[in-house]
């Protein structure tokens, strides 16, 4: 048995969408069911995916994360499912498993596991929701379909290391106005002077702690071991102009 | 044992009126619990009863649903509790369970499962949440009052079907700009050509999914098997300035 | 075993850190996690404070409460633990347990019930949860570090009460536009005529409920056992131009 199935989608909170998939897990399982978020963006599977690519290192015991952000719904995009650790994804493919260190990959194709006379507008209550409960209740992942060799990636070039140059891009704006790049720390020499240039500004601080520095930006060392953009108490992303997917680059000299 | 307790209401998540329910709840029963929603429109009865009528049908093992819209806490309006199926809706007696398929129906009103001491405006914590935890815990259904007969019901037409026309209304504009109607697909003939009469604009294009067609409105049977306008990746209730409670009206030629 | 893990933090539901800090607890710990709220405004201490004070009194089994409202992540203030009842609270040490009734203060110190190479950034995911899992499978209370006599308090000045007169102050403005203030109701005599004046205005009439009276703002007793000014069906933070920390005070002539 899995014990926990975990979700994440663009539902929204106000809507019934969420509360129909809860209802279709509870009826058929036993399992702690948990809200990762259903705030990614209506359709940002860009979004979705680098959600996904923050928990999914911490799921350490069998758990089913259901991951719909699901604009092709009803089309003939397969559903999927990924091995992570001792962690299944289940999504639809169209790129959401993106940035994932997928194991091993399945399309779930056994209609027998969705409801009867399912609709074809929302399977993250007619399929996602009774495979998963299906999955925590102990169903055998090969029940669900056929191992699957491919799947759709996102177009998402990683950064580049060099001596003294690394480019890598924003890969989300937070709450707090951080801009989460993915530059990785341990790849790069944060102890020698060094400058990003990023639209039309340059940050050439470091912080250990968001409170350091008091005005301005600065650099720091964000949760997912990446380099974020940030500023004490105010928004790095609004002070500065950065948006998703904006170039960054970390210059040595 | 009812092993799942599912809440709704119009709180939010800013303040502590959830966190305090849950509190009382997680007190005095071992019960799942899960969050429907709580972005219910503040006092929105109406928005409340559309959002139960859709996850009803799923709730398939004992369940106790606590639904809390209720802009009347504290004048003399009743508690009630309605059975549908295997699960049960604890709801003011304010119109909230009016589309729902009541079985039997009680009103609560045995204030020895109430907290003592409680509030005149907050029944959600003092009232719902430890009968709601009663329940799940197994207190009979008798305990909680005596049968009623009736209930407060929303003014609300059904829609009409004719053999050329089918007049129904906007019941719900969801996250994504679908405009969500009550008029019922198994009971209209979408074989044929329909168009589709709403505010000043016509729509006579049906789709299968949201992706098919790219441009402009159409009509799509949505999740609760009832028609839909929407339109691929945009809000259709903005493009054609829809509102809740327009009416919508189905015409064969 | 304390079975119920209860979160609020001011994380919001759109980022990863709220799915976060639960894939933690999940992979080690059984218990119940119930989400009480994400929503403080960024590193609004004193908001932090406000909720949990509301939701406390109602923790009657064993509990883990985590509060994560924590702009100093990374600089040396303590992570810290109170008991109230029944109930622990695991907050950082910057006055978010101000308003709580602790009677046992622990600073939580045990690195070995972190994460390993947890970040710098976010101890939510990498102390607050690895710790609440162990507090909920059983860890016992000492085990986190040692006792601790004293923490941080936020400057905070209760209500004054005199024969005539009582002056307090808004602590919250929830949302349906309820000022909630922290003059509490017992302490009052609430059956002579009072005038409350609050900015410019002078609120005089007092409610039982919030429909009585249809037009303009009143009094009320509220969920916490203060005085609220409310109006029916609308905001009366808004109508009045009240905000929060405004100074109210009550005379009775």
């Amino acid at each position: 048995m899995r014990s926990t199935i975990a979700l994440l989608t663009d539902f929204g909170w106000r809507d019934p969408y969420v509360g129909s998939m809860k209802a279709v897990i509870a009826a058929r399982s036993e399992a702690r069911i948990v809200d990762l978020g259903h705030d990614i963006d209506a359709g940002d599977v860009f979004g979705g995916a680098v959600f996904l690519a923050a928990v999914a290192p911490y799921f350490g015991r069998s758990t089913v994360v259901v991951a719909v952000v699901d604009p092709g719904v009803g089309t003939d995009r397969p559903i999927i499912v990924g091995e992570v650790g001792s962690a299944l994804f289940l999504a639809p493919d169209n790129g959401l498993l993106t940035l994932l260190p997928i194991q091993s990959l399945r399309r779930v194709e056994s209609s027998s596991l969705f409801l009867p006379e399912g609709s074809n507008t929302f399977h993250g209550r007619d399929r996602f929701a009774p495979v998963a409960a299906a999955l925590a209740e102990g169903a055998p992942l090969e029940s669900v379909g056929p191992l699957a060799e491919e799947m759709v990636r996102l177009p998402y070039s990683e950064p580049s290391y060099q001596e003294e140059r690394a480019v890598g891009s924003v890969i989300a704006i937070d709450r707090f106005g951080n801009a989460v790049t993915d530059l990785e720390a341990r790849r790069l020499r944060l102890d020698r002077t060094v400058k990003a240039r990023v639209k039309n500004s340059t940050v050439d601080r470091i912080a250990t702690n968001y409170q350091q520095l008091p005005s301005g930006p600065f650099l720091i060392v964000g949760s997912r071991g990446t380099i974020e953009i940030s500023a004490s108490g105010k928004s790095a992303a609004e002070l500065l102009q950065i948006a998703r997917f904006d170039r960054v680059e970390l210059v040595w000299s």
